[in-house]
């Protein structure tokens, strides 16, 4: 028999915790043999909400951790004193290897200095990204880096290329992922000092599968595979994406009301739209891995319910099955030859 | 009587030119008895247009312009060289003072040089930043900078705040407009070192209703009037903005003609929908202004028609007589002393 993907789920991080978590934990591996998760917070709450449930008691295990990091502390402190938080205990499970991965819906900025700190970088990874996938209209391109660390040079910005196609490569099963800069034009010479300094760089990468500058309003309709830009830009790119959708989606349905022809028309509307709101919500999308660590750690929606939570859990395993980690080892270690 | 507003317009610049800058003229000299249009470009194209419809000839004069300048051009070496260009001819006009205003759909590079080097600054502006308004669930919201100088310093945003919240209070006629600074979190000691500089300078400026940071997700919802922003960030969101809105609503329309049911529920949802389509289009925002220029220039967006181009120039009529640049010189001065 194979052996299980472990998944050490932060119980307690997130809007509806535990119980959204508990849930999810339970339809994750009530839907693949293949996955055993860790309920990593406090023993009692997560025991009174897996009561209400049937499952396989193989495949879920709680480990007690009586602390829990806000979104409003110090990440660095948060990490450095709450040594029995959910989220310290999970990393800690991972970097012994009684874990291969970890799910977090909680403090996005104690994930990415708990991965560096407790988890641990790749040998001669200089910076480790947030990489969402963001919904298009052919699918989904994932932005890298969204996370917190800003003010890249251009070496980071060439390596979160190389992780990225490595990522999406083995994800979406695609040879050759193409990978574009965000800029404010699509031609060579335009753009901040960054970008201009990290182009050239890029373009002489064989093997990255650069297609050059995309300019933002392109984003949406799926202009290359992974989209590299520096963390403060990514981060605007996905706020502005959440936000937009939400907004013009409620305008729309505000819209729907305002008259009585309008209320029939939008009943017959509804399973059309529907699909098209699933289709460009940014928390479909799963969870977001940090690229770059010794393990992995998936940074699931502040504001998860079970299906985010089951969907982040069984994206564990293609991550670990592939082996995206190696890969992303190998690759580099290859770029210092 | 009172002086007209005197508006060169840029007849050749944009996807439609001339005939919908030519048509845009008419109907705004029809509209306002406040406005003279100097129609400036190939003088043989612009009559051909004009011809086609009647209209009080003291309020359109032709200035005749024999070149153009194309928006793959440098626009350094464009402005410089082109000297019969429509552009380059509207801003000497303006320079001159023999238009109070010039406004062109044609290349944005073009316009940012030509602007300082034709009409040039106000003393004391450090930088001349482009100030489009973007809608928003609470009406609008201007972005500042969405230019083409990107790396931009503490002391030029301070600049813009000041800039934004002369140009907002005038247009909207709203008093003490706030204004946010565009971040990647809430509190104040998040950020890139930009933003980290920048936020205690603009807290520490009475004459600025500073509101602190503001998440991109929150700019959609209207979260403040004024959003400054180095224009590296702000070109991703005016273009993102514009890209997914569209992508969306493109979606949405062929989510709509999917099934039999859903083709007449869009037959029923139409206005409601065309109306909340109306409220988010960038383009429905008229022109953008580059601020802290001795005249007033106005950027239309590329592909103006009749209605943008109309609007834009009607807008140039509220900037002069409120005196904006007067207003933006003794802000200026006032910070020296």
């Amino acid at each position: 028999m194979e052996k299980k993907v472990v998944v050490a789920l932060d119980a307690m991080g997130g809007d509806y915790a535990p119980s959204e978590q508990v849930k999810g934990a339970v339809e994750a591996v009530g839907e693949s043999k293949d996955i055993k998760v860790l309920l990593v917070g406090k023993e009692d709450e997560i025991n009174g909400e897996l009561k209400k449930y049937t499952f396989d008691k193989e495949s879920i295990e709680v480990v007690h951790a009586d602390e829990v990091i806000a979104n409003d502390e110090s990440p660095t402190k948060a990490i450095r004193e709450k040594k029995n938080s959910s989220i310290v205990t999970a990393m800690k499970l991972v970097r012994e290897e009684k874990a291969d991965a970890m799910v977090s819906s909680g403090s996005t900025g104690a994930l990415l200095v708990g991965g560096q700190l407790l988890v641990g970088r790749i040998k001669g990874v200089k910076r480790t990204p947030l990489a969402p996938f963001i919904p298009t209209k052919k699918g989904a391109s994932i932005l890298i880096d969204c996370g917190a660390n800003v003010d890249a040079r251009p070496e980071h910005l060439v390596q979160f290329a190389r992780m990225g196609s490595i990522y999406y490569k083995n994800v979406m099963g695609k040879e050759r992922p193409t990978v574009g800069i965000v800029n404010i034009g699509s031609e060579e010479e335009k753009g901040n000092q960054l970008v201009k300094d990290t182009f050239p760089l890029l373009k002489g990468c064989s093997d990255i599968n650069f297609v050059g500058n995309i300019e933002a309003r392109e984003i949406p309709k799926g202009a290359c595979d992974v989209i590299v830009t520096e963390a403060f830009v990514g981060n605007v790119i996905l706020k502005l994406f959440e936000g937009l959708a939400s907004t013009l989606l409620g305008s729309i349905k505000q819209g729907f009301l305002s008259s009585f022809r309008s209320k029939i028309g939008a009943l017959l509307l509804k399973p059309a739209l529907k699909k098209t709101l699933k289709q460009f919500d940014v928390s479909e999308q799963g969870g977001a891995p940090l690229l770059g660590l010794k393990g992995l750690v998936v940074k699931a929606h502040g504001n998860a319910k079970s299906l985010d939570t089951k969907c982040a859990i069984i994206q564990c395993v293609t991550f670990k099955k592939q082996n995206i980690s190696r890969q992303i080892k190998q690759s580099i270690a290859g770029e210092e030859k």
